[in-house]
């Protein structure tokens, strides 16, 4: 099946969008046709008023999303500005998108309340899930990954697809939500993770930055001293390491250790770095390659560009067909 | 200096389109670099629920533009939704178009009430203005003529191509608004010339049609019976009369005749009819030619299209550097 993904470059990936997404979508690439790709225009709808790195994060996505293993000879990877049909269809499904639907959409008053220093009130930001709806639809994709807070835009996307084919006649696929089972991090401080509470930890982060990130996490609280006995699945770093696989036998004699109180907090500490250490590696070096190979990273894009303008532009031609208009 | 100017195709145009917009710009090409458009994208504002027609009145109103005197050689004519760049420039300028301004353009809470029928109160039907701002500032347009009730679309296309060169620096031109002395007909039975009426005269109405609809027009009240003298002035029949090119010598005849009582209003109708088919037999022969040649229309519309669409992408080049887009 066709599934799509994509991201805003909002600057790096962190650890958070690699196990709850990036990891996932790299498993999806086995026996499914798959787009991802960076929404650089989407930007425009929270970040309109500094524009000045928009290109360059746009590129360090790229880059990042081949580093965790998006593979170019198994997914299209595209920027979404450069198909210049997503603005097209945005156009034509902003004509039959109720006014109310979309104010009604929760995260749209939820945002506006968050971003409140920001400006936001504009129509653009308003249209956000019309411009989301296009991405999907554009491509025919059968299946999109959504995490929680995406499962409202989604069903927006299937409404509005409907009702085009209601107007017009069956023109566009019915996209289904693909649930997927993945870790979900907290960030290094226990609450929600956010770049804003500076509590994630970026997939480029080297090792001396993780262990400035990971060594002052609190733990249980229940271990005060080192001989107090813990609960793991009460703990954060017990979580993280769920996350980053750590080994069986590892985790046993973590779990062991802490609730009898035989290892301290250090210690389980350093064998969550050596996890992510491990998991991380492999990524760091492909960073490595690809920074200093921006061609190839330019040439994997306009490639990408080019297999998602053709994709594209058949889905455009129904759609120009449907509502009779003739270019 | 660049001139741009569109129509939607709503069917044929009227004897009030033709003096008081079209025979404008026919004297505008003279001097000036002229664009003259059909805005279909336009028309799924209002009219998203049948779109059968789309295709077709797009070109009738092309052969209409063309036998109004418009110059494939002197004026670039163009399709809207074939030039994509419109598309994404109203992407773009959403982005930074604050709602509330939209909200208070006096003509869209008007026409929401005209129109309650239709379910229009959609995010496209809202978005008009930024569309319409699209349509102005990708061709760089120096001036574009308005009427009265296109002063707010201007303004606001005026502002927001001021905000977006405070944002991101002086990349749009901000385009002047035109008035030009037109005469404004009233509609065959007095009131606004409005399709709805009926009350409308198509340019490309035959001879029997013109006679079936100027024959009944209301004249000056005070002209009860043949003997009663009237006003000219207070006579719709007049200004037709006006509008219409009457020559000097047969205006004094009517007046005087008018005035004195000396001739009734069915041999004034019968000269207003003469001097509307002076006026209207040279663009009946043209459409009934562009009919019988619909090839040649096409290439001037593929032609018009190809130096619209360069246009435009050189305006949308210095747009995408501006806020620093790749594609």
């Amino acid at each position: 099946m066709r599934i799509l993904s994509g991201m805003r470059p909002t600057g790096h990936l962190h650890i958070g969008n690699l196990v709850g997404a990036l990891d996932n979508w790299v498993k999806l690439q086995e026996g499914n046709e798959t787009y991802f790709f960076v929404a650089d225009w989407h930007m425009l709808t929270t970040g309109y008023k500094d524009t000045s790195t928009l290109s360059q994060m746009t590129k360090v996505l790229v880059i990042e999303y081949l580093s965790a293993g998006i593979d170019p000879q198994k997914s299209v990877i595209f920027v979404q500005s450069a198909i210049k049909g997503h603005a097209e269809l945005f156009l034509i499904l902003s004509m039959i998108t109720p006014l109310g639907r979309l104010e009604r959409i929760p995260t749209y008053k939820e945002q506006l309340r968050e971003l409140s220093d920001r400006e936001i009130t504009t129509f653009g930001f308003l249209g956000y899930p019309v411009l989301m709806a296009s991405d999907i639809l554009i491509y025919d994709a059968d299946g999109v990954p959504v995490g929680e807070d995406q499962t409202y835009h989604l069903e927006f996307t299937r409404e509005i697809a409907e009702k085009f084919n209601s107007l017009y006649g069956e023109t566009l696929k019915i996209p289904k939500a693909l649930f997927s089972p993945v870790p979900k991090l907290l960030g290094t401080d226990g609450r929600k993770m956010s770049k804003s509470y500076g509590n994630v930890i970026n997939i480029d982060s080297n090792l001396k930055e993780l262990k400035d990130k990971i060594m002052p996490m609190p733990t249980d609280p229940a271990r005060i001293h080192r001989y107090d006995p813990g609960t793991p699945e009460k703990c954060n770093v017990w979580h993280y390491h769920l996350a980053f696989n750590t080994p069986k036998e590892k985790l046993d004699y973590i779990h062991e250790g802490c609730t009898k109180a035989t290892i301290g907090c250090i210690e389980c500490k350093k064998i969550l770095i050596e996890s992510m250490a491990n998991k991380l590696g492999p990524i760091w070096e492909k960073i490595a390659y690809y920074k200093a190979h921006e061609n190839e990273v330019e040439e994997i894009i306009n490639d990408g560009n080019e297999k998602a303008k053709k994709s594209a532009e058949e889905t455009m031609k129904r759609v120009r067909r449907a509502i009779n208009l003739s270019f």
